[in-house]
């Protein structure tokens, strides 16, 4: 399956990215000479695997008739000091809250997503640590 | 290093995340049950890796006194059939159009960029194979 994007330059540090038909800004900080007119570019690939798990876990929760009241996806990463400056480990906390949640529901969609259905999780596996938790609050 | 970012659900398909201070939406297609009120979540590695070289490229030229009149960064990956659904090859075509452009100031900063500075390319690098070739326009 192919899929192609494309992302325009928009002057000084800021790029457009087509995204289908959702345009995402991207911009570099004031420190580095940019205008923080969009996002830091690494820092989407946080939020491409929050997106990427919270889906799968919100549509098997959804055929488990589970909802929470709120879902939270917190990742905590961890960058090196030296260029190339990637990420050499992230961790995600699953962040629910509810009336009455199972535990081994919240447990079992998660584990799914993260062993059979996230693409996101599965790329970045083979590149860094990828490790998680479960959270429910009150 | 350390980097955190938050991620809330949005009910449905819908979520947010927080990056920096910029909002990023992630949404479903309506074909999955989403409303497509925001990007696909893995689309957005392919959005990360294009600001991040993109970035690179560009304060490079600077630094060369190089300024292009467009610069277009086109991605062409290729994603698995079978879940975990992941990209398996990403081909970057770097696109310029300009006056007078040094094709050698050109190619010897986007190869810094690949090979020192941008660390989206390293880490997908481990994960996939990773390709990208130079265009100039006109």
């Amino acid at each position: 399956m192919k899929q192609t994007l494309n992302t325009s330059w928009k002057g000084n540090m800021q790029f457009d990215a087509l995204v289908g038909d959702h345009h995402v800004i991207m911009d570099a900080s004031p420190e580095v000479g940019g205008e923080n007119a969009g996002v830091r570019p690494k820092s989407l690939m946080l939020a491409s695997l929050a997106g990427c798990t919270g889906m799968d876990v919100i549509s098997i929760l959804k055929k488990m008739r589970v909802e929470p009241r709120t879902f939270d996806i917190r990742i905590e990463a961890e960058l090196t000091e030296e260029h190339p400056k990637h990420y050499t480990s992230m961790h995600l906390i699953y962040e629910f809250s509810g009336d009455n949640l199972d535990e081994e529901k919240l447990r079992k969609a998660i584990d799914l997503s993260q062993e059979r259905y996230c693409g996101v999780s599965a790329a970045y596996r083979k590149a860094l640590e990828l490790t998680y938790e479960i959270r429910i609050l009150g």
